[in-house]
């Protein structure tokens, strides 16, 4: 997964250790798979995953349109070349006066997810679409999306019902499956749910034209999951069973996705060492942990693949950890890491599949480290 | 606990939320706390409880040390005024670079816990005092310190006894009971382990000077801790009677309980609501969470005391999340927190007890929104 681009880099740039590097041609592959998959979807990149100007910016040629969850990020899409109409304001929870500047942004869709929601949109964006984020239960995720956004579909209607009172437009429904879902079932249950809330608006007079698929596309991490088109052959079948010849809009957001498999880190071993002399496990302190861009290892959910130069020598499990003085900050500890015994300090090490979610992620200046570096060749 | 001084701050300077206001005043009062219930040990401030130059420089000239975490904080503790001899290079995972650079900038106290960091120390830093960490078990501390840190005494014996050979000056034993340790037996079980070191190195021939009791000191959170002079009269106890009339030189590396009581967060209620009609717990959305700051609230560790302008009213549990699109950004749901039921959006609350691990661990720009912002008063 560390393409030979990054490799060159690597080998002729030197950059310090730690960093990340992304591949745009990783990128555009994922973008152009994306569209293969899902032809009759239009793809909003989650900028939240990484919002590299030159990321935004290859995919904003490409055609991309983009899912955002803050004004800055709105304002970074824009910045890239993608026009208002083509920048979803995707956070369910906006402050008022963030909803009134992406309306003077000229931005015309919005998440919501409850009826004080959609009242602050039609306050400080009247007219604006406004599609309704339905709880799905993210079974099968491995990063678990819990209950924090949607809510039951039952409530969507009375959600969209409301938003139409207010004057504005009753556009569609959202789910989200879990990020790194590896289901193919759980966009079946969701397109279930969301054609329930199609029919009980009908039945209000009320035509909802799009269905927001969300992510939840995974990336490769050690497991190998399905390719991006057994997803869309998976939604596609769910979309036709449920919605008929009467297929919505549809939209995806993919953010791993596009970009996870993209970026490798380059780290340094610091220290390997043992508790005492009895030991039979050995700690592995990198320069970078969960603090450094590493969050996603959180109760090691997400388990990266790690390469180095002595793999293939014999290997023991190693619990892994990172260079800061916080007792958290130790990434594989219930499930150690297996690494080989002749690893030592000053090693250099790959982590893989970290283009998503981790320059954003880390800390501004914990213990006095710098954020994460990235290059994006 | 928020200051008179802090309520006008807010009052005067309306600043916008979310913002971080620490008081110098109490960190002053806390410092003389300090030396008034420990007088005879030097007080290193961990500087990366909260790195602010203000704080440093106060601190620098009531006459503290500081505990260090990296290069980098040993420069802000230059910048404000400390000499290298009041400085400790306290990471036990160090680059050998780093520690090469540190004693170009005179520093010559470092942490180690393995024979392994003491050869890279013994290279960078001839001649330099080490101390090795001792593990702890921790017991009774609200954000457990695990294992991460620290070696079994017995082996501390060699690592110290290696640091001889190699020419360095063995110094002393560290210790750390855990953050916010409420339990004052703690530190008595540290220091029969750290006597034990000094005998075992006395028959060696070396006579080691100094034991470093590390940080643990609470700041009163929600629950009333012991004040700082019960926790010097418990720590005095058992200095006297593990080391009898031969009390070693110490040191205490207070950062929460340096720090923590003196900073007040503003934040902005920007969503409440429920999920489906016959829910009964409602969602209360702040404009900060665990990627703006509150990243202690991971695993619910620390519960942070929440004043609003409406307690007295009647309230009820309420599941407390951030702004962010990222699942895992609650705060509180295992442990719902009471809020008034008449709380609503644009409502400011104030959350207490934040003046430490809150501006360094906030995330650098996750999904767009600028690290915590902080004044110093």
């Amino acid at each position: 997964m560390t393409t030979a681009r990054i490799h060159d880099f690597f080998a002729t740039r030197r950059p310090a250790s730690p960093c990340l590097v992304v591949d745009l041609d990783v990128v555009h592959d994922n973008y152009k798979a994306f569209e293969k998959a899902l032809p009759d979807s239009r793809i909003y990149y989650a900028v939240k995953a990484n919002p590299a100007p030159e990321i935004l910016r290859l995919l904003a040629t490409l055609g991309s349109s983009f899912d955002t969850a803050s004004v800055a990020e709105i304002e970074m899409a824009l910045e890239a070349g993608a026009t208002p109409d083509r920048i979803s304001f995707g956070n369910t929870i906006k402050k008022e006066r963030d909803i009134a500047r992406a309306h003077e942004l000229g931005i015309s869709l919005f998440a919501v997810d409850c009826v004080e929601e959609v009242e602050k949109v039609a306050r400080a964006a009247p007219g604006a679409r406004v599609f309704c984020r339905v709880l799905t239960d993210g079974e099968g995720a491995e990063w678990p999306l819990s209950r924090k956004f949607g809510c039951v579909p039952a409530m969507a209607v009375d959600v969209l019902a409301q938003a139409a009172r207010l004057g504005l437009d009753a556009y569609g429904v959202s789910f989200h499956v879990g990020s790194q879902m590896t289901n193919l079932d759980a966009w079946d249950k969701a397109l279930a749910d969301a054609r329930m809330v199609f029919e009980a608006m009908l039945e209000k007079g009320i035509q909802l034209k799009m269905v927001n698929m969300g992510g939840g596309f995974p990336t490769r991490y050690l497991k190998d999951v399905p390719s991006a088109q057994a997803y869309g052959r998976a939604i596609f079948d769910a979309l036709r069973k449920h919605f008929g010849n009467r297929i919505p809009e549809t939209i995806i957001e993919p953010g791993r996705g596009m970009v996870g498999n993209a970026g490798v880190i380059k780290s340094e071993v610091v220290l390997v060492s043992k508790k005492s002399d009895n030991d039979n496990v050995r700690w592995v302190y990198l320069d970078i942990g969960k603090f450094g861009g590493l969050a996603e290892t959180m109760d090691e959910a997400i388990r990266y693949n790690i390469v180095t130069d002595r793999d293939g020598d014999a290997s023991e499990p190693c619990v892994l950890a990172g260079p800061t003085c916080d007792s958290a900050d130790v990434m594989y500890e219930k499930n150690p890491y297996p690494l080989p015994l002749t690893l030592t300090v000053g090693d250099e090490v790959l982590i893989e599949g970290t283009g998503a979610y981790t320059t954003t992620y880390s800390a501004v200046a914990f213990n006095g480290f710098e954020p994460l570096k990235s290059y994006v060749i």
